[in-house]
This record gives C-alpha cells, sequence and structure tokens, in this order.
C-alpha cells in the first residue's frame, strides 16, 4: 500500500478500481428509475439517488463479482437493484420516521409528501425485482428477496421495540441485521453466486457482508451517544429523544438498579424526558462501561468480516474490503 | 346451468368449484404472513386478509391454471403471491388515500398507525417475491414482477393525476391498468405460464384478465356517480368530493362549454366545492351522456374478455369466468 493508498479513505478507493463498472450501475439506475407516464417517479429517486450517497452496498457487489474473476454483466444488474432496494428503504424510513433531513437534504417527504414517497419506493421495489429477474440465477433471487423480507421484518420490529424496556439483545440484533446488515450480506452474496463460486467462497462473502453490517450499524448507534468519551456534541442523543433502544441502553437496563430503572422507564417508556435527562443517561451508561462494551462488541464484527476474507482470492479488492472493515469503526477510536 | 347455478353468483360459484385450492391457499397465507420476531405483522395482515374479501383474484390464478388442465401446486404459491401483492398495495392505498374503512371495517392505518401499514406492506411484498421465486420459473416472475411495477406507476400517476383538469382518457387507462387491470391480467396469465400452455392460450388469459380488470374499475367509477340514472344516493360523489378525475368526468370537461369549464375549474382543480355541486356535476354528465358512454365502454372491455375466452379448453371454470364478465357490468343495468 503506498502512501497515497493509505491517505484515501478504503470505498473511495473501491470506487476507482470499479470506476467503469459504477459509470454502468448509474447509468442501469438511471434508465431503470425513468417512467414514462410519471415523471414524478424520476423527480423524487434522483432527489435521492444523485444526492450523493457512497454506493457502497452496489459496490459490495460489483467487488465481490470481480475478485471472483467474474466478467460478465449480470454483477452490474445486482448492484443496481441492491441500491434499488436500499433507496426504497430509506424512502419508507423516512415517512416512518418522520424525518426531515436525510444526507443533508430535506426528504423526499417533505418536499413532496409521504404519498410520494410511499408509493416510489413501491416502484423502486418493483424495479429491483424486476432488474433481478433479468440474471435468470434462481439462487440470486432467492437471497434478494430473502434480505427484502428480513429488511421489512426488521422494520416491523424496531417499531415495536421502541420504547419497550423489555427488547433483549437478541431483539436488537434481529432489528439491526434487518436494518442494516441483511442487505450487506446479501450484496456480497450474490456477487459470489452469480459468478458461480464454490459454497465456502460464497458463504466467506456472506459472513463478510454480515459482519461489516453489524459492526457499521453498532457503530453508529454508539455514535450517537458521541462515542465512548461521553462526550455531548452536537446531532447526540438522537435514540434517546425518539425512545430507541440500542445496545449500550439495552444492556445498561439489564444492570440498573432502583432508581436507574425508573429513570428508564419515565424516559424512555413513558417518554418524559426533561433538560438534563440526556447528561443522565450517559452518566448511567458511563458507569455501566456499556459504551465501551459496544465498541468492543462492534470491533469482534468487525473482525469477524475481515478473518471471513481469508477464503477469498488474494485481490487488491479483497484489500480494500479488509481496510473497509476497518474504517466502519476506526470512527470509534 | 341449473336454476340453482343460475341464482349463485359467479365468483361463488367458483369458489366451490376451487374449494379445496383455495383452502390450501388460505393455509399458505396464514402460514406465511407469519413472523416469529415481529407479532405486529400477522396482527395488522389478519386483520385485512381474513376481513372477507372474496379472493377474485387467487382465483383467476387458479381457475386459469386448472382448466389448462395443470395438476401440480405451483398456482397455489402464485394464487397466495398474487394475493400478498393485492394485500400490500390495499395497505399502502390506505395510507396513500386516508381512509378510514375498507370492507365496512376501519383500515389498519387507522388501528394501528401509517407506519405499521407502510412496513406490514413491505413484509407482503417481500414475502410475495418470496414465494413466486419458489415456483422457479423464469416467465412467471418476469409477468408479476412488472405487474408489480406497472402496479407503483399507475398509482404514482393517479397522484399527479387528481385535480389535474389536463388528465387524457389515455392516462385515465393507465391508471386504471395500474390500480386494477395489471393484477387481474397477471393473475390470469400466471395461471397459464405455469400449466405450460401455448402462446395463443396465454395470451388469451392475459386479454380475459386486462378486459375485466378494465371493466370492472370503469364500472367502480360509474358506480361512484350513482351509476347512469343520474340519482344520487349514499356514498355517490367521492371521487368529485376526493377530486379524482374519472372517464364521465373526463369527457365532460373535454366538451364543456365556457361556464362549464368555470365549474370544474373551481370544483375539482381549486377544490372550492358548494351544497349543490354535485348535483350541478351529476347534471353537466347527464347532458353531455358521459355516464352512459362509459358504460358502453365497461360493457366493450367485458365483451373483449369474453371473447378471448374462445381460444381456451371448454371447461365448467372457463363459463364462470365467461359469468364473471357479466356480472361485474351486470350491477350498471
Amino acid at each position: 500500500m503506498s502512501l497515497d493508498d493509505a491517505a484515501t479513505k478504503p470505498h473511495e478507493r473501491m470506487q476507482s478500481a470499479l470506476e467503469g463498472d459504477l459509470n454502468a450501475v448509474n447509468a442501469l439506475i438511471r434508465e431503470r428509475m425513468a417512467s414514462e407516464h410519471a415523471p414524478r417517479i424520476p423527480e423524487v429517486t434522483a432527489h435521492l439517488v444523485e444526492a450523493g450517497g457512497k454506493r457502497v452496498r452496489p459496490m459490495l457487489t460489483l467487488a465481490a463479482a470481480r475478485l471472483c474473476g467474474y466478467d460478465g454483466v449480470h454483477h452490474q444488474k445486482l448492484a443496481a437493484t441492491v441500491e434499488f432496494i436500499h433507496t426504497a428503504t430509506l424512502l419508507h424510513d423516512d415517512v416512518v420516521d418522520e424525518s426531515e433531513k436525510r444526507r443533508g437534504r430535506p426528504t423526499a417527504n417533505l418536499l413532496w409528501d409521504n404519498k410520494s414517497s410511499v408509493l416510489v419506493g413501491d416502484y423502486l421495489f418493483a424495479r429491483a425485482f424486476q432488474l433481478m429477474v433479468e440474471t435468470e440465477n434462481h439462487r440470486v433471487l432467492s437471497i434478494l428477496s430473502n434480505a427484502a423480507a428480513v429488511i421489512a421484518e426488521g422494520e416491523v420490529l424496531q417499531l415495536s421495540a421502541a420504547m419497550n424496556l423489555a427488547t433483549t439483545e437478541e431483539i436488537y440484533l434481529q432489528v439491526i441485521r434487518g436494518k442494516t446488515a441483511a442487505l450487506f450480506e446479501a450484496a456480497c452474496e450474490v456477487g459470489g453466486v452469480i459468478a458461480n463460486q464454490p459454497e465456502d467462497v460464497v458463504r466467506a462473502l456472506a459472513t463478510y457482508g454480515d459482519g461489516l453490517g453489524i459492526a457499521f450499524q453498532m457503530a453508529d448507534d454508539l455514535l450517537d451517544w458521541g462515542g465512548t468519551s461521553g462526550a455531548i456534541g452536537k446531532n447526540v442523543g438522537d435514540d434517546f429523544r425518539e425512545r430507541k433502544l440500542t445496545l449500550p441502553v439495552i444492556r445498561a437496563v439489564a444492570r440498573a438498579d432502583e432508581s436507574e430503572r425508573a429513570f428508564w422507564v419515565r424516559t424512555i417508556q413513558k417518554g418524559r424526558q426533561d433538560e438534563g435527562d440526556l447528561d443522565q443517561a450517559m452518566a448511567i451508561l458511563m458507569r455501566h462501561g456499556t459504551l465501551e462494551e459496544t465498541r468492543i462488541e462492534a470491533l469482534g464484527h468487525s473482525a469477524r468480516a475481515q478473518a471471513a476474507l481469508a477464503a477469498l482470492p488474494d485481490h487488491p479488492l479483497r484489500d480494500m474490503m479488509h481496510d473497509l472493515a476497518d474504517y466502519v469503526v476506526a470512527r470509534l477510536t
């Protein structure tokens, strides 16, 4: 690795290495989100698709296929499929969360309306399925439709887990698998399947995606508490205010004494939050060490992802995937 | 046809003829809408699935396959797929339309919340795709994923066509294809495809479904104006109040004189409706004969559906499909 490489973020290096493929995927996305009859569709979609997401998920599909030596074009269709599923879930999430900002811009539900977000999301789901059907690969279809079900199930679960102090670590894992890891896993796995790889390679790719996705989401949940420092900065505490139970809180609730339990019942279950409560919550998490524990968990999943890469062919893209797994948890140190 | 038969509605006769298949489909639906982790899902879905819909769409798939001599079980999976897609669109429609009643019961968005309706709808879409993938029939997957895209596109189109006096008959047809006919068409077509039928039979089934669906939706739109009688009864005028442009209005707008045009601009485009406006609208439609014309159009599509049946094998189910095409427009005479 040259010094230049070391200075560049791993997903940016992947972007350069996959430039031709990514251009083809972007062209495909633009072509397939068009609608002859309903101009509202490309309007809403472009707002989101062009808004400068990092395209991490489609890149994983492209990288997995390429590093396995695939030289067809189906991996581009699958990469576009993955991005469409992701975009559709973002549109529906913003309706469900009543969000007003996404990637620093007003959300589609705010610019247009919830109706458009729901229906354009449905359109993108349908387009995703059309695209993947074109590969005529039964296993790919099975993996991606299963992932879609896990994603939707996880979202519903998150809805009923919010504000519920009985939420367990098992449910939390199910929620973040649905929210993030299931699509990361499927994105990697289908790259190997389309490249017709042996079972151990396909499993390794799936494990990498799962570990990467869980590490990424745990890191995100931890950063919502300002990381492990207990420093309260801007944008910290959104999950607390929305009464979402993430791992640091779930573990703190499990170990709460009587007065701490009363605090969580009031702030999370009943939603009666006053000034100073966020500091108080942070102090409880620090006391029980659950922020640091969550960091350790995230590092473990990242390491698990990296270990799985050993089963894959030696390839510059494999090295970038390794570095990506470091990168998603590097924000925590 | 015995006198008893004549007294029974055609979809009820189909229900009896397909009883074994329908029981299997209902069992499959119950099995697949379950969720180990998110009990909210079967709650919401059961509310709708068990609410006594007539199961017309899945019956069409079963009937098409059976009358073509199919004796496998994939048609049951496809019938369940079609019902899941239908139920998912109902859940999302009720969010978009802000409906409070469906099939005489409070809607899911009212009983739970919009969030649950959006996410459980997504879950059912994913489950539908999982089910159809299990048939491993590429053409079936292609037909149903295309239909899903037409449905979503039609819904978005309807959103932008509402309140817009420039809506053409072509756009109206596109909207009702998306709203109703595309799924009727696909439901029939996949029955023939799974039964491995020759191209002319598959085409005939698709044409039947398309004609039946368009006739059904036009009849529905006409009944929203109380039929052709101009009699204003209960529940008449919902589309007018919601400023939706259906065929009778689109034609009347096209032929409007200056004062009629001002009326439509005020009531539909600007949405300023006063008492007496519904009577006034009805009078304009009667003057231009567009209610009667819509009835003639619906009858034409019903007849087109019936004509297509000639290409299919002689079978009691074929006769019931013929009678069903009469039944959906019989309400208009």
